[in-house]
């Protein structure tokens, strides 16, 4: 199957960015971990990043007709794209959403998450570990359809 | 006259998105009909559609130099878009809010649009008469101008 | 068709009544304007006013079986009246809400419609064409139900 | 003893509107129902309707000198009547609160109950029964005070 | 000059009604006092009393041509009609507001009075003696204009 | 038909804590007049009290297989226990909320039931004759069902 | 009887302080209105004003054993100062509270008055009037203790 | 590594309790699955189930001794057992939180997880799936710890 | 004089849960401490700690006929638990609430405590000298009492 | 060792004020009460009360430099006075919160303390005896601290 | 021109005051330094401190007159002095609002100013560098009204 | 140094829209002022506007390793993008907020900053000034570095 990763504003300073939370390993770093968990179960993985709410819509409308499940880290687009969230229930595949760090106990704002409600599922808080619990959800979801 | 019809994020998939609350019509049939709508009264439209807010912003700009009105319906970014309420006010052409269904009686984050305070008027609940009306409102507005 | 307009509490008092507000027609020219756009589309318009929000509901009631729709402004009892609403909700006949303001840049209050998600569909904001539009939405909802 | 039964707006339509939520016997049947009820208890009923919150004051200001208890469905008022609170608390029989409707599970403007603080009590949820159940509790209250 | 005081909801029980709150004088000697204070100052007049919400909105319209200044006690209304509020706002006659008790240490709900923005001023919490006050009030009102 | 009594927390204390509210009957006085109201309509009680949230589902659980309807008194669970809320939830007999207090004029967290929504129905402020009508309101369910 | 006027911060500036507001009369011309209408009801006045909030409450102190009644415009401090709300309730003097402008339609903060609750009364929107009738007011309620 | 799996209150029911969110499958069913899933991971997993909040603190307590990871299903617990909050912030082990049901999309009140700040992390809307990523998040915690 | 000492949630992992906040000595020392305190001063103290709500609660009942006082640290429960609230109200001994830490400057959940409104007094922040202080508490209102 | 007792508003007039909440004895003789407890433990005590936000964080400060303590009964700035709590947390002594009532059952302004987050403890509901108890909290700091 | 700086409550702290977050520099050093920046700007300076809601009030009013602007540091009663927002609004001369650190990420509390909408803008989080630009900011002003 | 200057959303319009509320100038005049600014001081300016929040993201990403600091005015985003705030808090050169307009006294969604947290410091209602305060800001905290 294939399946598509999609990571939102601010995740490209992965590594970089405020280690202590998001951890010290690249984006990249991540993808091939991902790719490598991915080809043990038989999928396919693409990727996409941009800081640009448009693009990430734009992008999960044409993922309707060529994947079978994405997996979406919105970063901070979480907290407030109702236009995310319409996409996500506009498109027909599961979304399953993935957080690297614990939201829950950061500040106020990242403790909702407008987005949830039109997604299978959530994941969050296990560091880059969050991205390959979702492609094994994204595998369970896929067996379960057959 | 010469208006501006613009569609924000998700509105492409009309007809395919939620049917069952946008109804089974695609963006191209209703601007159709707009456009046979307008010309019977005498004016000309022209359409744009994003996924982004800000191709959004600098569409309502450019079109203060060239139409004589926009209908603007905004999807979710009605409901947070800060940033296109400052540029509907910012221009100094009528600009009238429609949305194909009853935003009142859908989730909470619909009741409030932050974009109406600018606007001329709002038109909702009609479909794809919400637009044709709206064409109307547009009409309207220019003959009392005069 | 044989829609039946509906006006209440203070509207009597149209063209005297803060006329920056709501303009400067009394409520009997807007009615014959009305009048002059239904008898176009070939429909008949009757007319109620009252201030009293019972008597609103035993005419919506009344409607129920004469009327083919209602267009209604409920001035200030939009913003509490669950009686209204469920009135509304209780009888079968399209109900469009119209406002002559744009009631979104007003005081708080004006901000939220109880009777909203009961209706068919909401005008606001085009002054005295509200009621106009309000017509043609009535206009498309009968010709939709052929 | 004797009892007054009021129903406030939209009652009148019961039996008629929204019968999946409200039920398909009429208002008249309920009354006939609860006749019978009282009869064998020993108690005579009254009945009033009305859809007008003034006229259920003003019955209910009348009630104290004529009745020795009164059941009351205050539709939508229920929600936002302040001046109905004040007229149960001004007069001094009991008087007891029904509604035919689970009102906890609905929408959110039906939650609050503005006059229960001034009724005995209050009985919810049991369709036509909860009418039933109240002449119970006018009965149990009369014995009661003997 | 020529005033009309208005009193609303549950003032007709008077004296009846929680005299702990409100005192165990009758409305009517309540008016007889007034009558007496307003001659002394040269001002004659008229009383009205009503529980329903659309008769207090009729009174208040038609004495903008027949009085110049109107003593208003709208009890429970004063918390929640915003129809009242318009009506006060569309004449052009001065609005006091009385209340007999401190409706500031009572229930919540009466700590909110939604017609206070539209009156000339407010009076509250010296019993019987709010409406003599009131009665200065607009003589003082009626002088200033001189 | 054999009916569940259940008895939430510090219900065990009735006749002893705060007898202006609670009345000074025993819980095993209530239940005794309980039977035999039960009895007169031909079934049958039993009873359970616990101030334990865990041990109240435990029973509620238990019930589904062994009673026809439940009446719970949740004492200050009432408030708070969602747990209690989806046990009602998932078990398919009817459950009838009953308190003895008026809960709408006390404290308040006392405003809200959580259980409510799960509930057939609710009755309060009858004192110890909310138990009596609960016992006549699961005897119409039961003969509404044949 | 001797009342004392005690005026809170800014009120010192009074004809100069945003006159579209306050008016443009000095605090020494009302001061010197008031001694006139007080004197033509027999009473005496003293006048204290400061912008401390503790000089108010050491003030309020003293005035329990010197004075019969106070007259209050707490300015600014009527919308925070729960120690002048103890100070009033500390004394047993009658305390009416009074403001210049109708503070219901000004900005949010100003709807709320925490001193009112311990307050004897309140008068509000009348100009420099307020002060005359809370000289007045102050004369019912010693005539009413007679 | 040996992981303790804690259900919370219904979960014993499910299967049977509403088998449109929950699924249709026991809780036997899903421990067995489980089990098998932690096997081939070279885990063991011990089961523990209960209705109760005190005795699902006390099993976290015991559980920090013996085991390596917790995986907690807390049901209604989630929304506001603060007490169970503090016990996983007591004990040491990792404690992942699950639920089956996707809980952004459901009662506002499920909206919010009072235990999530102290948990790892949170799986949620994968059916029981939600349980075997639990298992392999475990495992992904302790292979990083090596 | 017997009093009883009854520790909420979690409390027995003192010493060894969260030392930073908590202190690093064991329940079992400061009990022992206590002991000591409260003999020197001539009373008896008994111990029981719960992480059972409901326990707990029976505990409280059962002190009401036994002691003459309780010292509660009611954990986490202090933050939601309505049933120890009216426990506490149901019982008439005097009941001091007491905090290790300083709720004051921790998570917000810990700033509202909804026992103390039924409690004698609350002394918090001390660490175990809260236990000590409130020892001396009891033993101040115990000498008032003769 | 040196402690300073700070009094805030209103609680020079103790004895006199509302004695059913404040009790009956005054301010000085519960001085003189604290005198001799302390003077019992080996301590000296200053005193110092007013009613002046201004003077009681000048006092604070100086404190800083001649005492081990402050018991600080803040009165109504409790509730609102950040700027005492900028002192409390400005200074190093350690800063003791007290109240003669149990401020969690009053008024709801009464229920958030603003200056507890910056105090070491809070003592409240004990009558004077929250005073000696306060004595002794600062005692078992200093004793700690050696 | 000639300013004035008023620094407001535990302001005269500053070095030794919570110096991670206020710096450890002294009100007197960092004077020192603002008027060697006015100097070469050609601007006089005074200053003025106070703990003192009034005095600062006090102080306002007196600047009127005899500066051409003021430099408000108002400390924590940015937060909640209303009064001084009147006096600020009172006074004609510009007043520049100036923080030492971010109050944007510290305490909520802290998040708002009630003076800010009557200043002529705000400078926060440059240490003691707001106090420079503040200067520079004045002199912006001032030559623009040249 | 370096300095970046960003504009967000409608400030390209600057000079044209509501020039009440922002000014007549245009940007590139104000830029033109800001570069005159900056050379005195020894520093380059570089300018960058964006209606788009994706772009101006990548805009502060790309600054940090160009600039030495950044001046951002972000129009309305600075109301609702937690985007940017978490752009800003990811890059470690030093971003100062700047608003023409005190945002403080508009509409209330102007009141709060969710990008403040994260800057340097913010400088509002200064018009064109702020951005030279901000400069000067820039320049301050370069000089600090050293």
């Amino acid at each position: 199957m294939k399946f598509l990763v999609v990571n939102g504003p601010n995740l490209n300073l992965l590594g970089e960015r405020e280690p202590n939370i998001y951890g010290d390993e690249s984006l990249q770093a991540i993808n091939d971990e991902m790719l490598e968990t991915a080809r043990v179960m038989g999928h396919e993985l693409s990727f996409f990043q941009s800081n640009n709410e448009g693009s990430i819509i734009d992008c999960l409308h044409a993922a309707r007709l060529e994947y079978d499940g994405v997996i979406l880290n919105a970063g901070a687009y979480t907290h407030y794209s109702y236009a995310i969230h319409d996409a996500i229930a506009a498109i027909k595949i599961p979304v399953v959403e993935v957080h690297l760090s614990n939201i829950a106990h950061r500040e106020d704002f990242r403790r909702t998450s407008v987005i949830a409600p039109a997604c299978a599922g959530s994941i969050a808080g296990f560091g880059k570990y969050s991205y390959m619990l979702a492609v094994s959800a994204l595998d369970y979801i896929a067996k379960e359809k057959k």
